[in-house]
């Protein structure tokens, strides 16, 4: 068993080639081809922290990866990241325990983010020039780069409740109600439980890919708006259960019945019409640990 | 963060330590003291593998963990060990990841070991001499050796399906009726699907400890002896789900709310009678790894 520390990892990062296996995944994951853990919580509600535990096997893979990430949200105040954790990778023939990527929850970042990018180009107008970010935290930074990487963005809108720190993302600092009114395309990125984005602010075309509301309670995009919408979700499993789409089932406003897994439209496209609204709901599933940890560590073998 | 390899983790384990500090999970773990995640599961059914990870933390810790641990049913056939994985011990402050202990499945075996014999001492009569193991696995060896250490026990007898390999456990190879009709303490180590001890075994004053049956649909003891004893879990949510317990309530002949958790038999000890059938059904709880991995780590930094 090896320890790989965070500096050989980011050594080893091909973004194309994570992509390709994170789109790869999940078109074998909504095609049944992947056991995939519940999702393990622990929370440590004294220090501001919490840990998730994601793990699966794609099924004809030699290894699998189980991750561990933790956020410990008053680490910045003492000089450290609030992200921390480690990608296992193991045999599935043997078991036997491989390597232990010690990407300090830098993995988990990207991958979100590259699961953006994807979801945004595979709901995204043709014609989408303006992206509007909501939040200022490193998946409002990371989202925005991995899409404007993808799509052919001109114009970068951002909104966070702390104006300075929308800057650092870079863009033009709008208010809510415009950012909604002038964004082709709108990227949620933050822990609120609150909605950000609420039924007045729904135009005919508006597409959202919602990355913040990730854990069960937090919410950025309001039931009656979600009502409105063509809904693509990650993970049918785990967005009935928690984010924004299950906020909307509670609130009998949507029905589960009617979401369409991202794996399942990466498969088959749908030309969504221009005057549809579509929402990406993602909360991050375990087979994009297993391909960015995948891509990662044959590299490294490759060396 | 730093990987301890097996030599240095077998040449810090204090069996006494370990055993005081998993008694006292089991009781803060049964009064609400304890944070413990959704045990997650994968399966490898062409490689005849299975992974599964648990992970709690306890209130008041500074460190917590996580514990990936892996069984590939046909490793020896190629001289492996079938048990592989780690622990990753974490803080709970910061969620910086401080150790990965890679026992290789070893710290499992021995807390599975030593929460058997502490089960053992909580529910067997006062005169238990006669020790009678089913199966001939490492936990049955292990299971022996640590209940053999806490209680006065003067006879071994052993059952497996192979008796070459009962005979390797040590003691007297008996038939099962036998076994059942002489010992004074069973413990069931196996993973079979079909019980071994049947309605027609049962005998007044029978003590079973049940370690074998540790995922759903696996089942050692029939519903029918269950129905007739007082039962006790080491984690209530647990066993209602999966093993003996789970396959009783299954058929309707014991309910839920009648069993008594180790943590609080340990707190509040049961003077059983003489005559009454009682079995303690273990399926494994984390606060038992992150109890070991502590004092491993522990006594790893004083040296």
């Amino acid at each position: 068993m090896r320890i790989v520390a965070l500096p050989e990892i980011l050594a080893a990062i091909d973004e194309d080639e994570i992509t390709a296996l994170i789109e790869d995944g999940f078109r074998r994951f909504s095609a049944g081809g992947a056991d995939v853990m519940a999702v393990g919580h622990l929370q440590f509600p004294d220090a501001l922290g919490d840990c998730h535990v994601k793990g699966a096997s794609l099924r004809g893979d030699d290894i699998f990866a189980i991750k561990v990430a933790t956020s410990f949200y008053r680490n910045p105040a003492i000089g450290l990241n609030s992200g921390n954790g480690f990608i296992a990778i193991a045999s599935a023939v043997t078991g036997e325990v491989q390597a232990i990527l010690h990407d300090e929850g830098q993995l988990t970042d990207l991958r979100t983010a590259l699961g953006g990018a994807i979801a945004a180009r595979a709901i995204a107008r043709r014609d989408s020039k303006v992206l509007g970010i909501i939040g200022s935290g490193s998946q409002a930074k990371l989202q925005a780069r991995a899409i404007q990487r993808t799509l052919g963005i001109e114009e970068l809108l951002v909104w966070a409740r702390d104006p300075g720190r929308a800057a650092a993302v870079g863009g033009e600092v709008v208010s809510l109600p415009e950012l909604a009114a002038r964004a082709d395309l709108i990227v949620t990125t933050t822990p609120s439980t609150v909605p950000h984005l609420t039924v007045e602010m729904a135009r005919p075309g508006m597409r959202i890919v919602a990355v913040g509301a990730d854990m069960p309670g937090k919410n950025e995009i309001a039931a009656g708006l979600m009502a409105q919408a063509r809904i693509v979700v990650d993970s049918r499993v785990q967005c009935i259960d928690h984010g924004d789409t299950a906020s909307a089932i509670a609130a009998g406003l949507i029905d589960g019945s009617a979401l369409i897994e991202l794996g399942e439209l990466l498969t088959a496209p749908i030309d969504f019409g221009d005057d549809e609204i579509v929402v990406a709901d993602l909360t991050g599933v375990a087979i994009q640990d297993v391909q960015i940890a995948k891509s990662v560590w044959s590299r490294i073998g490759r060396g």
